[in-house]
């Protein structure tokens, strides 16, 4: 039996599978770039017009002809009188030899000698290059944008879509096999037998990993060795990770530690001292995959899949947030306890329970919180149960 | 022009098209639940043994002789001889009649003229119930375990799975049509000319609502006005929400306001007191459809997306978090201004940008920053960008 904290660290030396995979630039939010985005450019790719009003060449003058319109989208627009305007919109380039673009709002449009004209009624001198976004200033061509590496969010989104990237290579995330166990374990459709409880560990695991973008497969075995042996030889050829859950204790029919030995994987950890989910076993084989053994009671397999799964899936360090939390069971001597916690104005304060088969009264639970062996006060780290 | 407090105020008050679906349970993750759910059957539904190890009835005796062996998922066992004892397995039926469970630490099993006994090593007396999870005591058939109104989380998944239901009744997310105008915008996939640009706005906040679940669709619309009232009034037959880039502003194509009001919709603001982000539209119709249009520079697009749709989708108040924030620019005297931020050791820093048009500088932003016009000091409310 070993720490929690131990455990934590031998979790995170244990590599995940990884690789790379290309995904449609629209389903790439969160995931981790997987090559360096570099403009294929200039940003801008001209000179941009910033604003709708009108485009000069002669800075000193307050009035001129109108010369035309340059829209959006349009090829440039020559300005061959070097005295005239041109009125231009928001996101048309410059007009050839234009030095100043002057917004509308300080403009006044006018007729003389049944021509159109325009004047300046601003009272702030027309600086050169104003409202001007110059042709690659932001980046020059061939600039990195993006390091691989980066998380995907909507600005590194705008910025593919910007040099014509419609899908990004990302990391892949692996795929996940979930596999519950028990002959107790109907499915949810089911009208279970008085000895009978209907499937609820797979179903969370599963819509917590589809919900941060995972893909899953979802299987139930029975408590006998040769068929869970089957059972699990086949998800391996297709899947990096197995979560398992049940059948991993101290029970006759807890066969799930010698049948992952069977199927090559050499154990990393095989319980530890908390309460609930002793039981956790974890192992990983010469091939790059991993398996995660959690025990079957409902809130054992949630408390380990949140606290040692999920941060492990995510490469990342347990939370270093405390909260004073009121209405603490005692310290056990021996055990670390993971404890449902509901936040309240005073911080929070720990939810009863009837142990590690009582879903229901975690219904209220915000958190997770670790309740030390041996703590004496009523400061804990916490990890939070929202999505 | 209105305030951005003022602005989003109306907002609030603006109620986002609702209604209820079906989904499959394990979509369900972050979903507002649209049912009270109930118990189906007492929780948990038998006596349920909490530890691998022995069921007896008499708990003032040291050793018993073994009657058999009950396991999880088999019908209760009944212990006919008050004087023996049941081996029993986690998650099974309570023997009938038996008064306690013991843990399989305590014990020690040997033969006694060739039949199999237990012997009781522990030091602790044996209590009555002890590691019995006693029959409906989590709660009671019929009892409201989930409350309609209830963000699903994990424990809520599997507390549905539970009670039977692979399908829960949410309340629906609104279908959002997306659209992007402008003469100037090709496809992602084409090579773009000198005047030309890819289109990066409309799949930044399409990737952004997938992510988030939502049902989008998504279209580019040029800068004619019969050409968008046709493409938007169609979206509108299947669509509860448009979001639309561009076209609303001053310029001279900037039809946007006028096709909605021409398709029905009322305005509820036009033009906000800010930088970027000024001509942002918001309208409403009668039956209920609501439409944001938002200026099309890519910041000005991202900032109103975020700061003003976002929460208003998901209906939350603003963000009252602050940071420190250095090298800020000047405060405007009379707009709120929106920065890029980048965190750092002392708070965060103001990121260097060239405009609403400048998407590349804001690659390493974290947040966006609120610079409310004519500030003092540099403890500034910022949205963060993690997703």
């Amino acid at each position: 039996m070993i720490t929690p904290t131990d455990a934590f660290q031998l979790l995170i030396d244990l590599p995940v599978p990884s690789g790379s995979q290309k995904i449609a630039l629209e389903d790439s939010i969160g995931r981790i770039l997987a090559v360096d985005i570099c403009a294929d450019r200039d940003f801008p790719p001209f000179h941009r017009v910033m604003m709708d009003g009108i485009a000069v060449q002669d800075i000193h003058s307050r009035e001129w002809p109108l010369a035309g319109i340059a829209y959006a989208g349009e090829p440039v627009f020559h300005l061959e009188n070097s005295s005239s305007a041109v009125e231009i919109m928001t996101g048309a380039m410059l007009p050839e030899n234009a030095q100043a673009v002057i917004n509308i709002e300080e403009l006044e449009f006018f007729q003389h000698e049944e021509k159109p004209w325009v004047r300046h009624i601003g009272t702030k001198a027309i600086e050169k290059g104003q409202f001007i976004h110059q042709k690659g200033i932001d980046a020059p061509v061939g600039q990195m944008l993006i390091p691989k590496g980066k998380k995907i969010g909507p600005v590194e989104v705008a910025i593919a879509a910007s040099v014509g990237i419609s899908t990004s290579l990302v990391e892949a995330l692996p795929s996940i096999g979930i596999i519950s166990t028990g002959d107790e374990i109907i499915p949810i459709d089911q009208q279970p037998l008085p000895h009978q409880i209907r499937s609820s560990n797979s179903i969370m695991i599963e819509a917590v990993l589809k919900q941060k973008g995972f893909q899953t497969e979802k299987k139930h075995v029975l408590d006998e060795p040769a068929a869970m042996e089957k059972i699990l030889a086949d998800l391996l050829d297709s899947q990096d990770i197995l979560i398992l859950t049940g059948g991993v204790s101290a029970g006759k029919k807890d066969f799930m530690p010698g049948v992952l030995a069977k199927l090559g994987f050499e154990k990393i950890f095989h319980k530890i001292a908390q309460k609930p989910g002793k039981p956790l076993w974890v192992g990983k084989r010469s091939d790059g995959k991993i398996a995660f053994a959690l025990p079957g009671n409902p809130i054992s397999t949630l408390t380990c899949f949140w606290v040692y799964f999920l941060p492990w899936i995510h490469q990342v360090r347990w939370p270093t947030n405390t909260i004073s939390v009121s209405q603490l069971p005692k310290s056990n001597p021996n055990l670390v306890q993971w404890i449902p916690i509901q936040f309240d104005s005073n911080g929070a304060h720990a939810l009863r329970n009837n142990g590690s088969g009582d879903l229901i009264n975690w219904a209220s639970a915000n958190a997770i919180a670790c309740l030390p062996a041996n703590q004496e006060g009523n400061e804990l780290m916490y990890f939070s149960l929202n999505l």
